[in-house]
C-alpha cells in the first residue's frame, strides 16, 4: 500500500513532524506497554551500525565487554546517597518471581554503578588489577511519565562505561577521553556537531564528582545531550568498598568513571538532518546507502530493465556498497521514491528503457546543497565509480550542512535574561552563550522564566572570543561562560 | 597473583570441575542477585564472537534485527493457554513502578511471542506483507531455583528469531531452515556436534504445534539441549489476531514459527571441550587464539625477546589472527602458561633467549591428539606462516574428538528400561536409542525410574540402521525411534 500522506511541515509543528516521521520512516513503533517503544528494522539498522562503530571504538582505546545484571537488589541503589535520590522516582521494582513475594525487592536497572562496582570489589586485590576498563551493552528502564519515541522512553537500549583506576588523574583522563570518542563519533558517523563541556553542579549525573557532555543542536533550536562521561571520584568505591593495595602496602580507595550513550542518539539523528520528506540517513549508518528503482511499462522492458538493475546491485556490493534492488511488482516507481525517501536513503539509482538504450542511469540524491542538481544523467560506468565518492561527500555535506545550522542559531555576549528569553522565544531558539557567576539560584530563575537550562560550561574550543565578565542574572562577575538552551 | 591450585579432576565430580572451571577461566561469576550471573569479558567475547557468527547467518537467510519491549502485560502471556501454563511458574513480575502501583502488572519476558505477534498484527495487512523475518538479541528472565552458570540462570541473553507466514507449508520449512542453521553453527563453530529431532509433545514448547531440537552430548553423557526451533501453527496468530488478506481476497490467519539459542552455549562449549587443566576455546570463536609468552632472566634478555614477541604478535595480527603478548612482569612464566591454559587459549608461543639465537619459538598446542607432541620447536618463519592453517585443523580436531566421544557413548538397540537404567548408570552414561510406542506415560515412568527424559525423535541421519520394532516400556509396537538421555 503506498503512503504517499505528506507529513506535517517541520516549521508548522516540529513535535508533530518528529513522531510522524519516525513512525511512519518505520524507525519504531508505539508498543502496547505504555512509555516502551517497539525499535523497528529500519530503526535498529541505523543502531546496529552505531553500536559497530562505537564498539570498535571503544576496543581501539583498551575497553572489553562484559554483562552483569538486568535486576539490583533495591539496598544496593540506596547505598549512594544522591544517586538514590537521583533515580528513585524513577524506578521500576519486581516485587514477586516464581510465583513468590520476594524478600528484597528487585529494580530493573536505571544504570549499572553500584552492581558494577560491587562486582569489580571482589575482582580488584591490587594495584595491579587496575585499572579495568568494561563496556556493557545492555537496556536499562527509567520509568517516564512523558514519552518520546527514541528521545525519551521508559526502556532504551545503551552502552554503559564503566573503569577503576588508582589515581584520580587517571580516572579524569579516561572521563575525558570517552568524551572525545563520543564527539567523534557523533560528528563522523552520525554527522551530528557537538559542543563538548562540563556539566554544572544541578544538572550532573546523580553520584558524580563531574559530568561532562556532548550537546547537539536540533534543527528547532533545542539542545539534545546527547552522551554523558562521569568523572565519579571515590563515591561509589566507598559505599562499595572497592579497594585495593598501592604499591606501598597502604589500602586504597579505587577511582571510577562511567559513561554512556543510547538509542537517543537514533532521535538525534533524525532531528538532526531529517526534512519534510523524511528522515535523511548519514551514509555511514545508513542500512541501505543506494536503492535501485527499475522503471518500465511493458513486459519485455522490465525483463532487460530488472536483470540491469540486479547487475549495478552487484557491482555496487563488490564495491563495498550497502545497496538493494527495490523490484516490488505492487508499487509504482513514485510509491518507491516515496517510500526510501522518507526513510532516508542517501542515493536512489533510476533505471528506465531508455536509460537502458543510451547506456545511462539516474542518480538522484536525497539532499542537495543549494544550487545543486537533484538528479545526475550519467553514464552507467561513470556512475558505478563514482557512487563510494558521492557517498563520502555526502556524508561531509550533511555534517556541513549541521555545522552551519548551529552556528547560524549561536548567540553569543548576551547579557540579560530578558534578552535570553526573548532569543529564546523566536523560533527556532538555538544556543545562548552568557557570563554566570556560579549560583544554582541563576540556574533556577533562568529555567522557570525560560524554560532554558544550562547545558554546559564549554571547552575552550567552544568559547567566546572575549570571554563575558558579568553574569547573566545580575551584576555578579561572571566566573564561567556558559551555554543556555531548552533541551529534549 | 597466581592461581595455580589444580582444577577438581571431571572424573571424580564432572559438576564441581564445571563450576570451578568456569569461574576460574573468568568466563563468568555470581552476582549479588540471587540466579544472576555476570559474564566476563572472557566469556563475553566467547559470546560476542557466537553472535557475530549467528548473525551473520541469521542475515544471509533473510532475516532482520529488531527490538521489542522487556516488559510485557500480564494479559498478553495469559492469553495463549498453554503458553501460560508453561512459563507462569517462572515469571518475575514489575508490580510498582514510578513510584507507584501499576494497573496491571508486567511480566519480565520469558520470551516474546505474545508481545512480537501483537505488533506483526499492527502491521500486516496483506499477504504482500508476508513473510516477515525478524530476530530479536535480548535477554529474558526465567526464575529458577536451582541455577548454574550458563546452563541455567534466571536471566539469561539469547537471541529469538519470529517469523510469519502465509503457509503452514512455509512455516515448517523456516523452522528447519533454522535448525539447520543451528547445526551448522554448533558444529563449524563450536565444534559440538548435535543430533537434530522433534521433540515429543511432553517436551515441546509451551505453545508450539511441533518443536525441532539439536542435542549435544557433554562429556558426562549428558544431553544439552542447545537450540530449539519451533513451529507455532496458528496458535499465537489466533490469539493475537494475527490475520492477512489472501490474494483471493479472503482474511486468514499467518503461521508463525519462532526460533533460539542462548548463552547456555558457552556452558557447552566448555563441557564439550574442556579438561582437567581448563577450558579450550574453539579457534573461530577464541578472543584469543595464540598468546605470546616472553621468557627471561636479565634485564638485556627482557629488552631483545620482549621486542621480538611484539614482532611476532604484530605480523601474526597482520595475518588475521587474534594475539596478545603477556608482557605482565609481576609473573613467572609458568603462572601466565597455567592461566593461558585455563583459559583455553589454543596455541601459546614460547620466547627465550636460546630461541632468539637460534631464530626459533617453541608453540605449544592447548591439547594433542594421541601420540602428537605438545610442544614443536619451530623457525621462526615456519611458525607464522603455519599458524593460520594450524588453527584451523585445531578446530577441526575438536569437532572430530567431539563426534568420536559421542559415537562411543552411543547405545543403539536398547530394548528394555532395565537395560537403559543399567547403561545411564555406569559413568558416563550416553545417549540411548529404542522404539517408542507413542505414549507419554512411558515417559514419566522412564523420567521417574531413571531420570532419563526423551531427547527427541532423531532425524532420519541420525537413526539406527535397523529400526528398532517395540516400545522400551512394553510389549507394544514402536512407531518411533527416540533417544534417550540425563538432560541439564
Amino acid at each position: 500500500m503506498a503512503d504517499d500522506k505528506k507529513l506535517t511541515p517541520r516549521d508548522t509543528d516540529f513535535s508533530a513532524w518528529y513522531n510522524e516521521v519516525v513512525l511512519r520512516a518505520e524507525l519504531a513503533d508505539h508498543s502496547p506497554v505504555r512509555g516502551s517503544m517497539v525499535i523497528r528494522p529500519w530503526g535498529y539498522g541505523i543502531w546496529e551500525r552505531m553500536q559497530r562503530a562505537l564498539d570498535d571504538m571503544f576496543k581501539a582505546t583498551g575497553h572489553e565487554n562484559a554483562y552483569f545484571p538486568l535486576l539490583i537488589p533495591m539496598s544496593f541503589i540506596e547505598r549512594e546517597k544522591e544517586h538514590v535520590e537521583g533515580f528513585k522516582p524513577e524506578l521500576a521494582v519486581v516485587t514477586h518471581a516464581g510465583g513468590k513475594e520476594l524478600e528484597e525487592p528487585l529494580v530493573v536497572r536505571p544504570t549499572s554503578e553500584t552492581v558494577i562496582y560491587s562486582m569489580f570489589a571482589k575482582w580488584v586485590q591490587s594495584y595491579r588489577d587496575l585499572p579495568i576498563l568494561m563496556n556493557q551493552w545492555a537496556n536499562v528502564m527509567r520509568w517516564e511519565m512523558r514519552t518520546r519515541l527514541f528521545l525519551r522512553t521508559s526502556e532504551f537500549l545503551w552502552q554503559e562505561g564503566h573503569t577503576a583506576h588508582t589515581t584520580e588523574r587517571e580516572a579524569e583522563e579516561e572521563t575525558r577521553r570517552m568524551l572525545e570518542v563520543y564527539r567523534q563519533f557523533m560528528e563522523e558517523w552520525i554527522a551530528m556537531p557537538v559542543v563538548t563541556g562540563l556539566k554544572s553542579e544541578s544538572e550532573k549525573f546523580a553520584g558524580a564528582l563531574r559530568t561532562y557532555t556532548c550537546e547537539a543542536m536540533m534543527q528547532d533550536g533545542k539542545a539534545l545531550q546527547a552522551g554523558t562521561s562521569h568523572n565519579l571520584g571515590q563515591n561509589f568505591s566507598k559505599q562499595f568498598d572497592l579497594t585495593y593495595q598501592s604499591e606501598a602496602g597502604t589500602e586504597e580507595f579505587a577511582w571510577n568513571t562511567s559513561w554512556g550513550v543510547s538509542t537517543r542518539l537514533v532521535g538525534g539523528l533524525v532531528m538532526t538532518h531529517g526534512d519534510d520528506a523524511g528522515v535523511v540517513v548519514p551514509p555511514r549508518l545508513a542500512p541501505t546507502q543506494v536503492v535501485i528503482v527499475p522503471i518500465f511499462r511493458k513486459e519485455e522492458e522490465r525483463v532487460a530493465v530488472v536483470e540491469k538493475a540486479h547487475q549495478i546491485r552487484s557491482r555496487l556490493h563488490d564495491a563495498g556498497v550497502r545497496v538493494r534492488v527495490d523490484d516490488r511488482e505492487h508499487l509504482n516507481p513514485g510509491a518507491k521514491f516515496w517510500e526510501w525517501e522518507r526513510k532516508g536513503v542517501p542515493f536512489r539509482i533510476e533505471i528506465g528503457p531508455r536509460d537502458l538504450a543510451k547506456g545511462q542511469v539516474v542518480v538522484a540524491r536525497r539532499v542537495t546543497a543549494e544550487g545543486e542538481d537533484r538528479k545526475a544523467f550519467l553514464p552507467e560506468e561513470e556512475a558505478l565509480a563514482n557512487l563510494p565518492g558521492l557517498l563520502d561527500s555526502f556524508q561531509d555535506f550533511l555534517l556541513e550542512r549541521a555545522r552551519a545550522a548551529r552556528e547560524a542559531r549561536t548567540f553569543r555576549g548576551v547579557e540579560s535574561i530578558d534578552e535570553l528569553k526573548e532569543i529564546l522565544e523566536t523560533t527556532p531558539g538555538g544556543f545562548v552563550h552568557s557570563g554566570w557567576c556560579g549560583d544554582p539560584e541563576v540556574e533556577e530563575r533562568i529555567q522557570t522564566e525560560t524554560k532554558a537550562t544550562l547545558r554546559c560550561i564549554p571547552d575552550p574550543e567552544f568559547r567566546s572570543e572575549t570571554p563575558p565578565d558579568r553574569c547573566i542574572g545580575g551584576d555578579a562577575p561572571s566566573s564561567a561562560e556558559v551555554i543556555w538552551a531548552r533541551a529534549y
